[in-house]
């Protein structure tokens, strides 16, 4: 019913060219292409605009001259190289409202319409790789894992397919998953962007937002064909991005660790016949971005008693207002769009992420905790107050005069 | 001159009672604060707001009813871990242009309106950290770095300082770095991200702009406190960020393996008295993103003849239409926040880089390149590309018979 009226007021607005959308219909030609197009204002049927906050450099390269305005992309051998879906899921309108199930096939669902001269670009791009860590290689040395030629080399090589999402709201469904008014939430991206993209609030008719912010990166380990099968055994590691950690190593926390360890998990499975995931969010610092984080450091570690678990949330909210911003909410619409129902092997400690996806009706077998060996000295203070918190962990919560101990590093050790 | 125009028209504008901008000049009290503030439309002086692309996280949070919308950081003990500046360039209005030299010190240096009850925001953070990767205890391993206990651990840990910078956008002095415009650049700024932003065109008397893009960290190897001195010798990477590499060790181009090495280089540089410092850029897939990377992977191992050096750069502008978005005229700036006029040690390869610190005055004194035996085995296309364009490498460019081979792995393999 509702996308019904939508459609209507979308008839009845300024765009009268603009394809409508019937988010959730069951085929890619029945819900519409995404337009987002800047050359032909009159089709646009979207909010926003293509590659997130890299839109503002491709002003740049517009302004500078080195980019035509009305370059379109040839989409030539871009395809897919590994089919993803389409699964039931797709066409429930309330299981994926934060991305575009149909975004890696538009160059083939849209064919005639890009032919036709419309400016349809993928939101979805899906290809493969080798990749290798470090971690891999020890893990072989420590016999935790043993090469088997196909998934993983000797070398330490590890074949996947990977898969890049830019984030596609659709609002009212949005609204929906935060149990708010569609008009709020609109009201509350344009003031709290400081009035990015007046058409939140002037155009109703318009029910898909492309959101200026990161997206989200997969990497897959076996044969992504087995996805969406129920007898087909899927291990899965959901990792929000720490740079600090991911790229550099820091030992404050027990990112790159983590995300390692789901690594070794997913390799794991992917020998046994299953299919492993690594789902990489762009949410450095759980969403609050890294300035607010390294001022989030300083007073840990500068405040009275140190660095210490029963402060580990509370100095976050002093300065940023709450402890998370990283709504892990729109976090399962991945899953429904792999068609993934169950998870077997779950490689994350988040109650927060593992809440989430109970309430989207993914069933979690097994909750896998990270080893206590690979845990980093400085990041003892975030482990402690993660589990007191409710976090899983094989062991029991820290006692209250664990958790008042400085264990962190002063900022000059 | 320019900024006097500014100022007057600034002060002639609809908010009256803001604060004026005076960038450039010779204290943070003479530029006077920026203030981005949400709570007090009248006293804002800027385009935009903090924390870049995570204001849509914070509005989903207002939304959600989890954070106040009128919240205030707290900042006791969030100030700087290390003194960085002043140093002389911050006082030259065309040195710095895409960051705010104060803006690690605001809480500082205007605590009087703090205090007074405007919200004024750090937009860069320094603190402190130890950090690991395991191709650092490789190289120790190897002989090609020794521990010295201080710079670098025998486990391989190395002590840094590091900060997080937001970008901050004068956009005269942007567009005056391109040789376009202001009035040209901000049109394009508004109509190449869909209409975000009006007040890029219709407030000509704000100056400045947060643009709602990622910024940067820098690590610090060795004592911030000698840069500035004519007489310190300073290594340093620049690197844009490549998350398929940096965090995956994908092996189709060199980031990480470059990264590490130039890490070697800034702990070596440490360790004999100098400086290290790596910059590391949010401008993924060469600023395009991810998805329009992934898309140029597919198109380059499937085109006819398979994935080779002499269409490299091609395949990227078929699909974005540039080769390249990352804008090195910008980059400069960070030297000049550091008080850097000489570069000692420049582990880059890129002629870009090089050339846009040329143009900005500063000195590099050697260039190291990569040595060959780090290079991944899929990333000989991109290599043999680079160099054919004009990269630095220490061996003659590949003959053209050389750049028609086809050295990428296809898709399947």
């Amino acid at each position: 019913m509702a996308s019904h009226i939508m459609l209507t007021s979308h008839n009845r607005g300024r765009s009268g060219r603009a394809p409508a959308v019937e988010w959730g219909a069951t085929s890619a030609r029945a819900r519409g292409p995404l337009i987002a197009s800047l050359g032909e204002p009159g089709l646009r049927n979207v909010i926003g605009t293509h590659a997130g906050a890299y839109s503002v450099y491709r002003a740049l390269a517009v302004a500078s001259g080195q980019l035509q305005r009305d370059h379109r992309p040839d989409l030539t051998d871009t395809a897919p190289a590994v089919a993803i879906g389409p699964h039931p899921q797709w066409s429930d309108p309330g299981a994926i409202v934060s991305l575009d199930p149909w975004g890696h096939r538009v160059a083939e669902e849209f064919a005639h319409l890009i032919a036709a001269g419309m400016d349809i670009r993928p939101t979805i791009a899906v290809t493969t790789a080798h990749i290798n860590m470090p971690e891999l290689q020890a893990a072989i040395a420590a016999g935790r894992l043993r090469a088997d030629g196909t998934v993983l080399a000797a070398n330490g090589d590890v074949r996947v397919t990977k898969a890049a999402i830019d984030p596609v709201w659709y609002l009212p469904g949005i609204a929906e998953r935060f149990g708010i008014r569609e008009t709020a939430l609109r009201r509350a991206l344009f003031e709290q962007t400081a009035g990015m993209f007046p058409e939140l609030v002037t155009r109703p008719d318009l029910k898909v937002f492309l959101p200026p912010i990161g997206g989200m990166t997969l990497y897959f380990f076996g044969d992504v064909a087995k996805l969406g099968r129920p007898e087909t055994k899927v291990a899965c590691r959901v990792h929000d991005e720490c740079n600090g950690s991911d790229v550099f190593g820091s030992d404050i926390c027990t990112c790159r660790p983590y995300l390692a360890h789901g690594i070794e998990v997913c390799v794991e499975m992917a020998q046994q016949g299953g299919v492993g995931l690594v789902v990489y969010n762009r949410k450095e610092g759980r969403a609050l971005g890294e300035v607010t984080k390294f001022l989030v450091y300083n007073a840990r570690k500068r405040q009275r008693g140190g660095d210490r678990a029963e402060t580990y949330f509370e100095r976050t909210e002093c300065v940023a207002g709450v402890q998370d911003m990283r709504f892990q909410q729109l976090m399962p619409d991945v899953f429904h769009w792999l068609g993934i129902r169950r998870i077997d092997r779950w490689a994350s400690m988040s109650n927060m992420k593992h809440g989430a996806l109970a309430a989207a009706g993914i069933e979690v077998v097994e909750r896998v905790a990270i080893p206590d060996a690979l845990i980093p000295p400085d990041a003892r203070v975030e482990m402690d107050a993660k589990v007191a918190a409710g976090y899983f962990s094989v062991e029991a919560p820290p006692a209250e005069a664990e958790l008042a101990l400085a264990k962190g590093r002063g900022l000059h050790e």
